[in-house]
């Protein structure tokens, strides 16, 4: 079936969240969705990212931070191990995104955050990435 | 009392962030817990204020999207219209704001993300402000 | 502007869900909203209702009491007022609304289910209902 | 010791929402708790399925999409595995179950309902269900 | 109709809760929700006063703190009234719940412990108790 | 580098929580922050421990059920598993600790609190306690 405008809008987000060398982070999940509903698919990639990751004022790097911060405030883990690691893509340097966690503890408490910095911590490791030398 | 240097550096931190045009933010709301407990006001200038947000790596705008972005999905309004109006004092332009606050659409859901809105339209309204012109 | 296709089913679906005899309970809302962005409403009409509430499979009443649940669960009550009054508007009968909020004690505890019912009870005196009557 | 009216009402809701052809879905988690506290069988019996899940003015299925609803929203993933189990057993079918989490996106955002759908499509893989057959 | 001995045994749990010089504070809750379901009271009074708080092996000011902080951690303004009410009743020093809620600023962020605090400070005005005198 | 005054207060009170006999709780956890930021053992240790726990007014054993209230609330098992162990540490008899938990049901629903006794049951396992014995 031909895709709408915002799908291909959204495939184009995605593109330049996605790391080069590797496994396309999103791909994966999407395979995994599509047997159980026909249009989840076209949700976020038309929606979450056609409509709002495409939208203009906001640098790639401040919609990452916006949303590493609203996931580490849910506790939500696997979607925080995709961020961090699209964050990483995009050039957020790793000491970035720690301060960013960090910066939450007067928020969220510290359980939220050092659960993060273990999502986190974790992602650094699987990209051989190191805090402080990128 | 002599205060710590962490509580200057907190105070200092807290003054860039002041509206200068008018009462503090957050001297008001100090005073009003300072006579349930003596230690309370140390607690936020020095570690919410001295310690954290006194940190490099991060800019003033970027650790208010951060904060903003964690409010908006508490849902915690009181702290949201502080921040907001700190916000529009060190000079993020009021669509900014209402940027992050719907780029968090997908990640929270629709009902926190109008909630948010509704108080920042209102600190826009108080502050004189209008989307799109500052 | 032309309004595209799911645009006009989003309205289409709430319109059915509007109090007839009534300010539609929607608008309001929108016409506030719209000086803050100028996409915001086409993704609550096109994504939330044009997406999500057209789909086939669940009845009206049966969207409703879901949406209930995840509001009541978030203590989100100026949304849960909303979806209340939408309940009553497609025939959903007080006393199950009642039933419905008091179904998620074990799964919520009492404070949020008592707050909830404090909403309900509100939109049927305003809309003039009795629970077990109509 | 001789069990309450409620007790009995409540295992008998219980009986009707068990697997016929499995290990019941409850009598597992009630062993493993009993030898922590002598009352605590008797609060989710008596109360949970004795007072609520017993109350008449909703179906099975209705309680269980109240449920669902609940879990999804607060990302509980062992009480949502139970609970899309015994939905399937009750007669929902699979298809449903997914359009019921579907429906959530617009009131708790995609992460909730992305991983409410990774548990729904592991029990659904367990129990040997298709989706769109049933 | 005969109420039952879990009842029985919450309403006495209830009274030694209650301000004696006072309007009970729960009898008036009740009266507004007996309108709405004619179980709801019984759900109260025999399962969260006859069954929990009548448990043995925790104090009537051991239960309160940890209700306190279960209510402070979600934000339910409401009802963290009512028990900041009920622990002042049970002769908890205002000074120990002020301290039992700041004790929570690593668990929870600071807006969750100062937004709690001003509930307290306004249950302390109303009473007319002041903190570090009682 | 010398540490300040509230680190070494920070750390008195740690030692206080440590199990004896075992590696200690804290130090783990510690040494894989450390290299993701260098400030962040500090703010445990100074903010955490040497301000908030090292306070007057409340025992270690109000502390830990405060805190254990907060965690159950939240769903936050890795720590609800430390502070469970640091209050068997402190002499908390299991029993008690169960007890708690339960309290929390009219607050929390019955699913934070089925998960949170899994986590207190373990804990119990590792160490060698049992419930009613100790």
């Amino acid at each position: 079936m031909k895709k709408s405008k915002r799908y291909q809008q959204g495939m184009e987000i995605i593109k330049e969240y996605e790391d080069k060398s590797d496994t396309p982070a999103y791909s994966i999940t999407f395979e995994d969705l599509m047997e159980l509903d026909s249009k989840l698919e076209d949700y976020i990639v038309e929606f979450a990212f056609g409509d709002i990751y495409s939208r203009e004022g906001l640098t790639h790097e401040e919609k990452t931070l916006l949303t590493i911060s609203s996931l580490v405030t849910q506790g939500l883990e696997p979607q925080l191990r995709l961020h961090v690691n699209t964050g990483l893509t995009i050039g957020i340097p790793p000491k970035k995104i720690v301060g960013a966690i960090i910066h939450l503890l007067p928020y969220t408490g510290f359980p939220r955050v050092l659960n993060a910095l273990n999502v986190a911590k974790d992602v650094f490791s699987q990209r051989g990435v190191e805090v402080g030398k990128k």
